[in-house]
């Protein structure tokens, strides 16, 4: 007999239909014989129109009340989901954050879980209890309600599933696992059976959007077994695990991120410290500097380029001018026009020929490379937008095999 | 400078517009000074349309995720109000039933107030916020999220008021205060200033539904002087408070009942114990009985009538069918298509002629009088359903005078 947990995301409870689809996994599940702990978010869109509700009445509204309002929308899908499971003649208890031993930071809105104290949770299951928890949310130290920001409802099933050392913790979501490209745009990328956690983290960075960061980060750190896959289909997902129990694979997938934008600074006089000078102003700011690029000098100067989110480019620029302004540099020059594209895969380590692959690839696709970085597991290249899906579908064939 | 618990209902806080008007009641009382505790019911129709989502998924869901379901509600509309407050500037904050310490019985549905500890609404007061609260909900022993049932949040205001030792209690609401007679059917109908405890209990329980039950009840036992009045239209309402304060008036208002059904057993044999039997029966199958009529006997028989809620009709009808067969009475006869009318009023405990003039009324009227039934404070009779209006405005006529 297993602990299984389960999570279902706002699309997979969104109406009755959905919730009885869930309801039929879950029993299907705890008919095996497994005790069963399932983490919902809220239904659909009911967290868009909270937000747009509390907007009408006060755009300014503190997050203490926006969590206030928020949390609600657990508690409606959790009641409703168990009210399902319920009628399928199972025996079923949903509990919201607090009941289930969530407490959090204080930072309403984008709290962390300080800690899980599933005694509830054990108590119902030892009643053989299916337990449905609300994700997103729990209690701060004031008995506040709070919420997780983003993806916070991954965040909570891990969080179960390592407080009660788990068998495994399954992330149901539109898509059928983690593939080596996104699937919309490359028609030939493929499922992966595995990945680890290192690879998945690199993947969720770059924009691949399956699994929240800091769940996969949790589970890494717990050593959970995470399975995503889809609510719908029925089909084996992708298993994340630790390395050490699969087989390296070269490169695992291809993300694209369009979020962000290229700002250089030329002719930086070449004087120790100044490139420390450049990026403290900008973390001051908080801006969120990514890959850095300084060039071999020509003369007695050099050039600094970095890229930042797309959001933060004129708040770099403004601090890129203060200090051309200050230090004599030359000038700054930006393009927001980019994409970075990005190959990971934990077997690069030991296999050096990835990078001069992939750089093949582009260069038989004839696309330009402004910037590369690079880390253990994962090789960055920046890239004119227009190039971008371009590249991603070249680099998949290259590694992947055309049809 | 006192403290003033303000209860919203529903329609009070069903859209934008109608939350700044409450949060305009509730911020220009905190301005002259007062502490003000809110509570609150959920939007106009949360409650109706949660209900059919539930419905939708398992009409025979347990009470326990009903209670999980509904609670979200009140949830949702504190939250509102307290942005709407904030976007008026003021310091507020917004509580759930178990952040304000309300500790029910476990009967999900219709749970009862054990123990108010109002710790955390006096920590919130003397940080000089405005305290709002969520209505109709607390939690039970287990931890479990409870509601109060019908009415609920009128008596989640006057708990707090007791246990905090209010100086007053306002009830909002959709009408402008307690009145002689329905309004909408007596056009003559007067606004009371003030009414007691024990006339307001009559007429509450009459079916003049301005006021719940419990929480007049509960108004009574603790001393909670009350205000019923409109959120609308800004205008003085009426006091409900303990009958020594007041002048007695000889009859505050009249009230019509039409959810009643008569039965009646004809020649029931002249034996002891038969009565007994008959309403213990009824009592077993939890019927209901209000007026109870014997007949002085003609030959060695006599006939019993009561009345019940429509609703339990049948169920009595089948225990009357079972009583004649066993004990030999004569057989049973009913009526849907009758009213109960009532006047109330402290003043007739010590003026005899109420009952007189009230018959009178009737007489002049030429409405027949089927069953007439007695309290200290209240006289009521049973007539024809068609002859309901009738009366009730016969009888205002007669005590208030025509204009």
């Amino acid at each position: 007999m297993s602990l299984i947990v389960q999570k279902f995301g706002g699309t997979s409870v969104a109406n009755t239909e959905r919730i009885f689809n869930v309801a039929d996994i879950v029993t299907k599940t705890y008919e095996k014989g497994n005790d069963v702990v399932v983490v919902v978010s809220a239904q659909g869109d009911t967290t868009d129109e909270f937000i747009e509700k509390a907007n009408e009445i006060n755009p300014n509204a503190s997050k203490r009340e926006m969590d206030m309002l928020l949390s609600a929308g657990e508690q409606i899908s959790a009641s409703l989901l168990a009210m399902a499971i319920e009628k399928l003649g199972f025996p079923v208890v949903s509990l919201l954050g607090w009941q289930a031993g969530f407490s959090t930071s204080s930072t309403y809105g984008s709290a962390r879980i300080k800690r899980v104290t599933p005694d509830r949770i054990r108590k119902e299951i030892d009643k053989k209890n299916i337990v449905i928890v609300t994700g997103f949310q729990g209690v701060n130290k004031y008995d506040d309600m709070t919420t997780l920001g983003r993806g916070g409802s991954d965040t909570s099933a891990v969080a179960i599933a390592a407080v009660m050392h788990a068998d495994l913790c399954q992330i149901f979501t539109d898509v059928e696992g983690v593939f080596t490209a996104d699937p919309r745009k490359v028609p030939k990328a493929r499922k992966l059976d595995v990945i680890s956690y290192d690879e998945m983290l690199e993947l969720a960075t770059l924009g691949a959007q399956v699994l929240n960061n800091r769940s996969v980060e949790m589970a890494k750190k717990y050593n959970i077994e995470l399975e995503v896959l889809s609510s719908l289909t029925r089909v084996p997902g992708t298993i994340v695990k630790e390395e050490s129990k699969m087989e390296k694979m070269l490169i695992s997938g291809i993300a694209k991120d369009n979020d962000v934008a290229r700002i250089s600074i030329i002719g930086v006089p070449d004087k120790p410290g100044l490139a420390f000078r450049i990026f403290s102003k900008l973390a001051a700011k908080k801006v969120n500097v990514d890959v850095i690029l300084q060039s071999v000098g020509r003369d007695s100067t050099k050039d600094i380029s970095f890229t930042v989110p797309q959001s933060m480019m004129q708040d770099a620029i403004h601090v890129c001018n203060s200090f051309v302004e200050v230090n004599g540099a030359m000038h700054v020059v930006y393009d927001e026009n980019v994409s970075k594209v990005s190959i990971v895969g934990a077997g690069m380590e030991t296999h050096p020929g990835v990078a001069a692959t992939m750089f093949e690839s582009l260069f038989d696709a004839d696309i330009n490379i402004q910037m590369i970085s690079t880390s253990e597991i994962k090789i960055s290249v920046l890239i004119a937008r227009d190039d971008a899906d371009k590249a991603v579908t070249a680099i998949h064939n290259k590694f992947f095999g055309e049809d």
